[in-house]
C-alpha cells in the first residue's frame, strides 16, 4: 500500500500544497493560492515604507483551497492515491513572522477591536519597523550577554521576533498589551490543524526560536528575565507566558482534528509536524548533508548547511545562525541569506524594463537574459550591490540599499539585469568564503526555489563567479517537499517506514542537472569580484577606511579588455 | 530699413538656420535639419565605445536645406522681410570637433580613397578616443610647460584638437600623413561659404584655438616646436602647416562667395563672421556680461562667463579654458561644462523607462516629470554621480561613469529621475563654487539651451540646490541667436548699426522668467550636496581617503526624515 505526506509551504505572496508519494519521493499533485489581502499578499503603509504584515486569514483560506484542491488533482491523475494514506502533513512557513494572538490562540486582528490594525496583524518577515529595537538589542546583548549574540552572527536583526515585539509595545501598547502571546506563523498553522491553539499547549518550533529568538538551551531557553527587564519590563513578563521549551521537526506538533480532517477531507488524527521556517525545510527537501550548501534561491534566499554533534563548530560572525536541530535532529543547523535576490530582478523588471523586451513580466525576463547572455563577462562595465533590501549575511544590516556603478551613455537594460544577478552571486560568494575561512567546508552546492529551476543564465553566472558546480535540485517545489518529509517522519516509523530524516532524504530528494563553472569567466569574474569587495566593504563596514578612485576606472579598463576579446 | 543677420547652428544631431529682425531681436523664421549619416547624425564604432565621428557632407547639406526654409518661412510670415536685406551671417558649431583636409581643404573622407574611413570624417567633440593620448599630452606638459595646462584647467582632454590628432598619428598614419591641415568645423563652415578653403587661408577662431588647441598669444599661438616634437616628430610638421593668428568671431572669415550666394537666394559678398563654438556664441545670444554665468543645459552643458582685460583673473584649475576674446573681444571668456546633462536623462528614458510613463520620449519626460514632482527634496533616498559621460569640470576625467545609490525594492523610474537631474544640479553646483573660490563672482546665472525652455521642473531644482535664482533666456536658440549677432557685427557699424558685442546684445537679447529658490528645499538638499561631494571626491579624485560606511546611512535618515514631514 502507498502512503502519502503532504507539505503545506506558506510563502510571502502565495502557499502552495504539495502530494506526495513516500515509495519514490514523486510529486503527485500540488496546488497554489494566492494570498487575496494587500499587495501580493502584503499589507502596506505608504508612511512608513519597512512596514510589510500579512493577514492570517489568508493562510486558512489557503489551507483549505490548496488541500482539497491537490487531492483532486492526485485524484484525478492517479488511480494509486486515495487520500485515506496520507499519513501526515508538515508545514514550513516564512520568518520570522510573529502574531499577536489572544488566550485562545486567536490572532488580535480577529477580534472586533483591533481589526484593522496592522499592528494585530502579522508581522512579515521583512517588516524592517522594529530596526532601532533591533539596534538597541544588539547593544545591551554585547553588553550583558554577547553569548546570545554568538550564535546569530553577532548582530540581532530588525527582522526577528523581539525586534518586532518590542517595536509593538513602543508604538502600540495597547496591542502588545492584549496579546496574551506573540507566535510564530510556523508554529500557529499546526496549531490550529490541531485543533489546539492554546497559547500555552502551541507546540514552539527550535529552527523559529533558535534562529530568531535567541532561544538556546544552554542558557535555559529564551533570553532571561533580567535582559528583557532591561529592554522593557513589558518583555520579561512577556516571557513568562511565552514557552519553555523549543522542539524540532521530526516531533508531533498534535494530531489532525476532526472539524479540520472533515474539512480538507484527510483522516482525522494523521500526523501534524512541528512547523519550521521554509529554508530549512527546504534544505531537508533538496538532499541537505554535512558538506553540502543548499541555496533556496527565490524573492529572497537561503543559504543552509549541516554539521554534526560530534564536530567542533565555531560561531562564524555575520552568519544568521547556527541552532541545534534547526533543519534535522542531531546537527547543527547553519543559517545565512540574502535580503533580496530574486526581489531585486523583479523590481528592476517591474518598474525600469521597457516593453521592447516584452508586454509580460515573463516575457521581459525572458529576453534580458537573452539578450545578457550574448555578452561576455564584464562587457557591460557595471557593478552593483545585492542591497536594495538590505544585507543579511554577513553584514546583517537592514539600512543599506542598492547601489549600481559604471553606467554610460549606452548602457542598456539587459545589461543593468546581468549586473544585478552578478551582484547576487558576488553576495553567494562572500557567504560561502565567510563559512569556508570559519572551518566549515563547502564540498557540494545544490541549488533550490523558483530562480535555481527558471534560469539556467543564472545558474551560469553562479558557478562561474563562485567557480564551483552549481547543481539543481530535481524538485521545483523543496520546501514544500521536505514538509511533506517532516510530515511522514513525524508520524512514526511504525506508520511512515522512515526511521530518521536523512533515511527519508535518500528515498524522495536528489539533483537533475550540474551547471559547471567556466575558467576563462572566473578569470574575469575574479577581478570584478575584488572591485565588488571593496564597494561591499567600503559602504558596508564601519572599519574601511581607504581610496576609492581605482573602482570606475578599473571597471573601465576591464570592460575595454574584454570588448577588444574577439 | 530693416535689417536681418542668418545665425547658423551646428550642433551633435542636427543643424539650424536663425533669421534675425537687427532692430529688435525677433526671431522671424528658424528651420532644423537633422543630419542623415549614423545614429542621428553620430557615426559610431561597435568595438569602440570612445569612437563618435561626423560626415561633413551632412552639414553642407544642411546649410542649404536649411538657409532656404528659413527664408521661405519668413517671407511667408513677415511682409517686411527680403532677403536683400540679410547682411551677415555667423556660425556656431560644436566642439572640439577637427578634421583632416588636403591642400585644397577637402575633407579626406570626399577623396575616394578615404571615403569609408572613419578617421577621414569629422572627429566630433564627444569622441574620446584619444584618452591616452590626452594623458601623454598632460603628462608633458606638466614637465615642459605648466603654462600651456594652467588656462585649460590643468588636464588636457581627450576631446581637444591635439588628443584627437596624436591618436590618428598612432592610429591610422596613412589618413594622418595624406592631411595638409586639420581644421575645426567650426572654422571650415564660414571658409567654404566665403569659397576660400585652401587650408593657409582658413580663419582659425580664437575660441577653438583657445579653447582645445592650446593656443595662446603670451606664448607666440600654438604649442611650440620643441614641445610637439617630444610627442611626435610629425605633430611638430603639422603645427608648420596649421596658423599662425587666431581671431575672434566680431571679425570677418570673408564674404559669402556668389555660388553660395546663388544657391541660397542672398546677396554675394555678405559678411561672414569667424566662427566659434555653440556655447560660446550662445552665451553672446543670451546676453552674457560680466558677473552672468550663462548655463547652456542640452545633451551636455556649457557655463560661460566673462571677465574684463582690466580685472585680474586668476587660473581655476579643472575648468575647461580661460581664453582671451574667446567669448567676445576685450574680456576673457571662462568656460566650464558638465560631459552628459540632456544625454543623461535621454538615456534614461530611452532605456529604463517602462511604458507606463508614456509611449513616446516627449509622453515620458511630461509624466516621469509629474510624477517626480510630487515628491519632497530626497523623499527617493536616492543620490546619483552625473558621470555616464565622464567629468569635465571640476574633475577633467573622461574615464569616470556613472553610479546611482540608495535603492530599495519600491524604487520607481521616477525617482531614479528626478536624482538624475539632481545629480546635474549637484554637478552644476560644483563648478559654481569653483569659480567663486578663485575669485569670479557669480552674480546672475542665465540659463538656456533645449532644457532651460522646457522644463520648469529641472530648473527648480536648479534653483533649489544652488539656492540662486535661475533666469531663463527668452530665445530658445541662443546659439543661433548669438551666431547672427556676430554675422550682423562682422559687418560693421556702417551696415549693422552695431558699435560692438555688447551694443548689439542690448537690442537683441533678454529674459523670460526667473524660478526662485526654495529655502526648506535647499536645506534638505545642503545635506544630499555634502554625501554627493563626498562620493564626488572619493570616486573622482586620486587624493580622496576616508570612510564611506556614512553614506547609505544618511541617504535613508534623510529620506525617512522626509517622507515623516506633512
Amino acid at each position: 500500500m502507498r502512503k502519502y505526506a503532504i507539505g503545506l509551504d506558506f510563502g510571502t505572496n502565495s502557499c502552495r500544497s504539495l502530494i506526495v508519494d513516500l515509495s519514490n519521493g514523486s510529486e503527485l499533485a500540488s496546488y497554489v493560492f494566492s494570498y487575496p489581502s494587500g499587495h501580493a499578499g502584503i499589507l502596506l503603509d505608504s508612511k512608513e515604507p519597512n512596514l510589510a504584515r500579512q493577514n492570517p486569514e489568508d493562510y486558512i483560506k489557503g489551507i483549505k483551497e490548496t488541500i482539497k484542491n491537490s487531492i483532486l488533482e492526485a485524484r484525478e491523475k492517479f488511480s494509486h492515491f486515495t487520500s485515506e494514506n496520507i499519513i501526515g502533513i508538515g508545514i514550513d512557513t516564512t520568518g520570522s513572522s510573529p502574531m499577536p494572538v489572544n488566550n485562545e490562540g486567536n490572532p488580535l486582528c480577529f477580534l472586533s477591536e483591533f481589526k484593522n490594525n496592522l499592528n494585530a496583524m502579522v508581522w512579515l518577515w521583512k517588516d524592517h519597523t522594529g530596526h532601532s529595537e533591533a539596534a538597541q538589542i544588539t547593544e545591551l546583548a554585547k553588553r550583558m550577554h554577547p553569548e546570545y549574540l554568538n550564535k546569530i552572527g553577532g548582530t540581532y536583526s530588525s527582522e526577528w521576533f523581539w525586534s518586532k515585539v518590542l517595536h509593538c509595545y513602543n508604538t502600540d501598547p495597547e496591542v502588545f498589551n492584549a496579546a496574551e502571546s506573540f507566535v510564530e506563523i510556523c508554529d500557529w498553522i499546526p496549531a490550529i490543524l490541531t485543533g489546539e491553539t492554546h497559547p500555552d499547549k502551541i507546540k514552539r518550533s527550535i529552527c523559529a526560536a533558535g534562529h530568531k529568538a535567541m532561544y538556546n538551551d544552554n542558557w535555559g531557553g529564551l533570553p532571561n528575565r533580567e535582559f528583557l527587564s532591561a529592554l522593557s519590563p513589558a518583555l520579561a513578563n512577556l516571557r513568562d507566558k511565552l514557552y519553555e521549551k523549543a522542539i524540532p521537526s521530526d516531533q508531533l506538533a498534535g494530531k489532525l482534528s476532526n472539524t479540520w480532517a472533515q474539512d480538507l477531507g484527510l483522516k482525522p488524527g494523521i500526523a501534524i509536524a512541528v512547523g519550521a521556517f521554509d529554508a530549512h525545510m527546504g534544505a531537508v527537501g533538496t538532499g541537505i548533508k554535512p558538506g553540502t550548501l543548499v541555496k533556496i534561491l527565490g524573492t529572497s534566499t537561503c543559504d543552509i548547511m549541516v554539521s554534526p554533534h560530534e564536530k567542533k563548530l565555531s560561531d562564524i560572525p555575520g552568519v544568521c545562525g547556527i541552532v541545534d536541530g534547526s533543519v534535522m535532529p542531531g546537527y547543527f543547523g547553519i543559517e545565512a541569506g540574502q535580503s533580496a535576490v530574486g526581489d531585486i530582478f523583479l523590481w528592476f523588471v517591474n518598474n525600469l524594463v521597457p516593453e521592447k523586451y516584452g508586454k509580460s513580466v515573463d516575457e521581459k525576463f525572458e529576453n534580458l537574459a537573452e539578450e545578457a547572455k550574448k555578452q561576455k563577462p564584464a562587457e557591460h562595465g557595471l557593478l552593483a550591490l545585492d542591497w536594495n533590501n538590505g544585507n543579511r549575511t554577513i553584514l546583517v544590516d537592514v539600512r543599506l540599499s542598492g547601489l549600481i556603478i559604471g553606467q554610460t551613455l549606452h548602457t542598456e537594460a539587459h545589461e543593468i539585469y546581468r549586473a544585478l544577478i552578478e551582484s547576487t552571486a558576488f553576495g553567494a560568494l562572500t557567504i560561502i568564503n565567510r563559512i569556508e575561512e570559519y572551518g566549515v567546508s563547502v564540498k557540494e552546492i545544490v541549488n533550490c526555489g523558483g530562480l535555481a529551476s527558471k534560469s539556467p543564465f543564472l545558474m551560469q553566472i553562479y558557478a562561474d563567479i563562485t567557480n564551483r558546480p552549481m547543481k539543481v535540485s530535481k524538485s521545483k517545489q523543496t520546501p514544500a517537499l521536505g514538509a511533506a518529509i517532516f510530515g511522514a517522519v513525524a508520524a512514526g516509523k511504525e506508520i511512515s517506514g522512515f526511521s530518521s530524516i536523512l533515511d527519508a532524504q535518500n528515498a524522495i530528494t536528489g539533483t537533475k542537472e550540474t551547471f559547471e563553472p567556466n575558467p576563462s569567466n572566473h578569470l574575469v569574474y575574479k577581478k570584478l569580484y575584488a572591485l565588488y569587495k571593496q564597494l561591499h566593504d567600503a559602504f558596508g563596514t564601519e572599519d574601511w577606511s581607504g581610496k576609492m578612485q581605482n573602482v570606475m576606472k578599473d571597471l573601465l579598463k576591464i570592460r575595454d579588455q574584454q570588448r577588444k576579446k574577439e
